[in-house]
């Protein structure tokens, strides 16, 4: 036997790259995600709420060089055990957290394609893991609020999904005029390669690479790294794509095409993708949403074709979306900056393909969950309003009874109250927990106002204004707490609150 | 190199004990859960959501005579990541999924005890994990939702848990006479061993399990059990804890003790202990938390002292609670049952004292989020009622845009609608669709019908029936469609939706 060792204490802490909510942390998100789930919901979505946990297999992650295929998620072997072993997920297999909400969406999907109805609308909000790096402001579970159409192949259901999301970026509190969606369409940069002469390949590749640094180096740094090559700012080399000038100027064309309005981009786009047939598609169909849009009383002002958004149109088969907020924010130096993205999608087509060799079209979007809290926090939307409980404090343990009823009776007027509950000997104490709770009153009744049949009523509120304002004579004078009758508790306390 | 192998098609399947919540199931949750978490907020409690995964070292089901602590849970050893090795859950350390909601909160408790207000009142809700066998109903996923109040060793702490149990029950549907919550006291119990004479050890703990078995073998089965053993229905002869006939009758006295209101039941209580002081104690106890209970509102119909309770007796150090749902539903066989307990909970100490070292008291409530639900779904009190979106058929593509504002302008008034973005050649498909979405209503308008400025309204609920109950003549005469003008489309699905 071994000898019984004296275990050390366990530590008390989330494992690196983990963190809990607390509180207004909580409520705050919830709020959030409720407004755009009724907006989703209106539009026909449906919810769907997959386990946190699919087989790697299912996942699509399995690497087959490697022991153990935990780069990028965190994944686990089953054990042996009797019983676990039937059906998708028997003993011995890998088992992983979702890294996203599309994998088991497509799992789903196939896994139901008879029983779903198709076109299947569907929304999921909801953690994800990822086993990366943590870093300052990034964890290795955080949310994500999807919404996808699987099984159309309309160019109606894109123009839904942008709708959509307008009203819901509005239903969360972003005001029309904060937010725009750009939109572009990958087949437009299909006829644009087509335009140039370029096949799918390295090259295609090469200059969709290239494209994606438009944001950063420009009109006149994307023609060099498509031609020749450029110098970057620290002097180094960057090797060129090795096309030739005139085949650079489709690219800057279409990167360039966005004119004063819809009508006007279009008609850039024509004239970019020349006589390539995937190309006039593209641009149809960009067309299509814009009227659809203005059908469904989406304006310019809110969604718009961009030709110079390109991220994801790597990833993305047909029309790609980006909302963007457009007011500033000032950033931890102080400087005015574009609050920037907040959420992205597009049309994609492989989703199911890999479960059920058939091609179904889909499309969605995603919204940045941490990062649209963040900007309606920073417009002043949410957060910092929440009073917290009325606290009953305790003079006279005897009386807990009639402590308890005064808050049961504001409760029951919906307002939130508690009785404090640790040690009453202290009365600072009391009063020092009242004001970690942040609460509003605190309601006080000794021996002697219970024999009277008064409370006293303290407004913490008024109490701490004139605490950090007035003389010392004026805080004894306490006007803060007044002595009301018992059965005008509830009243006195609304009247408080507001 | 090796050979590039074709993979097979990775299988569509939720791993085994794991599945998916499709629309109703995920909102009729949710809804339920937000009417709990209404109540405790109202009674102080603040929401936490810890992350899904611990270290295994902090949930304390580090085992060190295994390989792999996998007992019970979901864990996996960290990879030597760089960067992913400082402090909590350094490379190679074991992490978990939290198999309950307790673990966390002690965690947190330990961690933040410095921040946390004291007494720390939280409410937490979300999916816990279990790697045991999957049976029929049995997840290895599934929901909790906790209220416990750590670091407060006042009965009140436990009243203020029982009458909010209460408030919440009723607050998500189960009426009053519908449950009853029974409350009991580890103290009592004690009291009555030490009346037997029997000091902390084996043999109480054969009496405590002994006193599990009441629900089953009732007064005269415990009483053979505490002395001289007894024959199972099966004939097996199982062993006797060996007491003397006279040390059982004070257990026998504990278990019977309910009166006809808690005034009796505490007399019957105060006898059974007889001169045990930890036994008064427990009686005291309960007498203020029935005082406590009655000054909140909550009356014997609702919360009652009943020494029976015995589940978890031997977990718990003070008072425990079960709530019941005393109503009785048909089982499988159709005959009639009670529903049973959908909540339990009692006062513990050992939370945060492997962590700290220090004993910190808490009281706390689990409810059985599935159990409540069933419950609520048998009480004919959620689920299938609610339709599905109003579909706008697509007879003419070109005019999409024209069905897409109709949908906005059904949305824009508050209806849930979409258009049908399958593939619209087959008008029937549409149909189906629509019945497949359980649509109260379809939206028709060919080029005809737009020329002449009108829409037809298909009322999809009333045709169901017509056509489940009338003869071919009058299923053909179709008077569950009406031709109205396009602008009174919105008030015609108003007065069909009722």
């Amino acid at each position: 036997m071994a000898k019984e060792k004296k275990q050390p204490r366990p530590k008390a802490d989330t494992p690196k790259g983990f963190r809990d909510y607390f509180g207004a942390d909580v409520t705050e998100r919830k709020q959030m995600l409720d407004r755009i789930a009724e907006i989703y919901h209106r539009h026909g979505f449906d919810p769907l709420e997959t386990s946190a946990v699919e087989t790697v297999e299912a996942l699509g992650k399995f690497l087959p060089d490697v022991d153990r295929p935990n780069a990028g998620v965190f994944a686990w072997q089953e054990a042996e055990v009797p019983g676990i072993g039937q059906g998708g997920g028997g003993a011995g297999d890998w088992l992983a957290l979702r890294y996203d909400l599309t994998a088991p969406l497509a799992r789903v999907a196939a896994q139901f394609r008879n029983d779903l109805p198709s076109p299947y609308r569907r929304y999921a909000m909801g953690p994800v893991w990822r086993n990366e790096k943590p870093g300052p402001g990034r964890f290795r579970q955080f949310y994500q609020c999807d919404a996808d159409t699987v099984g159309s192949a309309s160019v109606a259901a894109d123009a839904e999904i942008c709708a959509m999301l307008s009203a819901a970026l509005e239903h969360a509190g972003i005001q029309r005029g904060d937010y725009l969606i750009r939109i572009n369409n990958r087949k437009v940069l299909n006829g644009i390669l087509e335009a140039m002469g370029v096949t799918e390949g390295p090259v295609s590749d090469d200059v969709l690479r290239t494209i994606d640094k438009f944001d950063k180096v420009g009109e006149a740094g994307v023609r060099q790294l498509l031609t020749t090559g450029r110098k970057d700012d620290s002097g180094a080399e960057i090797a060129g794509v090795g096309l030739a000038p005139e085949q650079a100027d489709p690219v800057i064309a279409f990167l360039t095409s966005k004119g004063a309005d819809n009508a006007a981009t279009l008609a850039n786009l024509r004239a970019a993708v020349g006589a390539s047939e995937i190309g006039a598609e593209g641009v149809d169909e960009l067309a299509q949403i814009a009227d659809m849009l203005t059908a469904m009383g989406v304006g310019e002002d809110c969604a718009v074709i961009d030709p110079s958004i390109v991220r994801g149109l790597g990833y993305y088969t047909g029309p790609v979306f980006e909302a963007e907020l457009t007011f500033e924010i000032l950033d931890e130096k102080g400087r005015k900056r574009q609050f920037g993205s907040v959420a992205g999608g597009g049309r994609y087509d492989g989703l199911v393909e890999r479960f059920t060799g058939q091609k179904v079209p889909a499309t969605g979007v995603s919204i940045g969950v941490d990062r649209l809290l963040a900007a309606l926090r920073a417009k002043g939307l949410m957060g910092g309003q929440e009073h917290g409980p009325v606290v009953v404090t305790v003079m006279d343990r005897d009386r807990m009874g009639e402590y308890q009823a005064m808050a049961a009776e504001l409760r029951a007027a919906g307002i939130r109250a508690e009785v404090y509950l640790g040690n009453p000997k202290n009365f600072g104490n009391q009063l020092k927990y009242a004001d970690k709770r942040q609460s509003p009153v605190a309601i006080i009744q000794g021996a002697d106002e219970a024999a009277r049949g008064v409370v006293q009523v303290k407004d913490l509120i008024l109490g701490a204004k004139i605490a950090a304002e007035a003389s010392h004579e004026e805080w004894k004078a306490q006007p803060a707490q007044t002595e009301i009758a018992r059965d005008g508790l509830v009243a006195e306390v609304r009247r408080i609150l507001g």
